[in-house]
């Protein structure tokens, strides 16, 4: 990306994706607040907002699986306290997607 | 909002209050999409995905109710396949929302 | 079903389905059971609460449109504080079955 | 549990506790079905189908919590083509339980 890239969380070989799958919720979210605005039907919204529910969710599960790939797995690597962390602060993620 | 108001869909009286959310959300988007650009750390974008995906809820949930109070509530009271047409229509909506 | 049908909830007509079904749920629940305490393979007891789940969201989802379809359009047409309460109480049951 | 315990999936420090879960949540499973049977009010078996739900959700989180410590960290440090499968399979069942 850059001539001295930084120091990266691991997902960057996708992040151009990442990117573009993230413009087009926003782009996604500024049509809900239009439709509400516009007094649009009910139910042609709530389509809407669980099309972006499930937009978010694959980005989600994609930005996890890249998390496990590496860092969990580094983690589990260099082992001590710092894997059993990286392992404690994964499933508490899982757990807030499974419960949102 | 307008002098003269067009037939609206009844979550009228609420509309301020969901444009605002609506506002705030799309922040949201726009703050995860920033966050992967900056390559911060992934659990703390999933975090910001999870609180996006519950603040999407809650605004599905609120249209909901105000469509059954109004919407569902006076096909009712009309009849005819018309009420079994918007119960279904509900019903698939709820669906959508359970699933995604 | 009984020569003397006692008041229902108007789920009635679908009752030996949701029975059919439930039955197969207590089952799987039961072979979930049997493969913990067989020491099988994590991810295999995860495909079958996953295939649980589904299975009494279906449940749910069901007896939610039958509810609406009976209970919610019947104190629509009915009126007054009754409707109103009907619906919060739809609403909030949704509610619960979109965060669980 | 037994005098020459057999190789086992990691999440046996808990099992009788995911028994003892898992007796609860067939337990449940019976009693929808007893509601269901008896025509109990549909609003009141959908409570019990939420709470059903999230029970069985603790024990998936639990369970890949554990698979996570044990399998996942194993296969990790033993590396090779075995470690991406088992990501990949984690990474899967994640997305069958936010999905389901």
């Amino acid at each position: 990306m850059s001539p001295q890239p930084k120091a990266t969380h691991g997902y960057i070989s996708d992040k151009e994706k990442y990117l573009a799958r993230l413009k087009r919720i926003e782009g996604q979210a500024r049509g809900i607040h239009r439709m509400v605005d516009e007094d649009q039907y009910c139910i042609d919204i709530l389509t809407q907002i669980s099309a972006l529910t499930s937009a978010l969710q694959k980005v989600a599960l994609g930005l996890l699986d890249d998390h496990l790939k590496t860092c969990v797995v580094d983690a589990a690597r260099a082992g001590g306290p710092a894997a059993d962390e990286k392992i404690k602060e994964a499933s508490d993620a899982i757990m807030r997607l499974v419960k949102s």
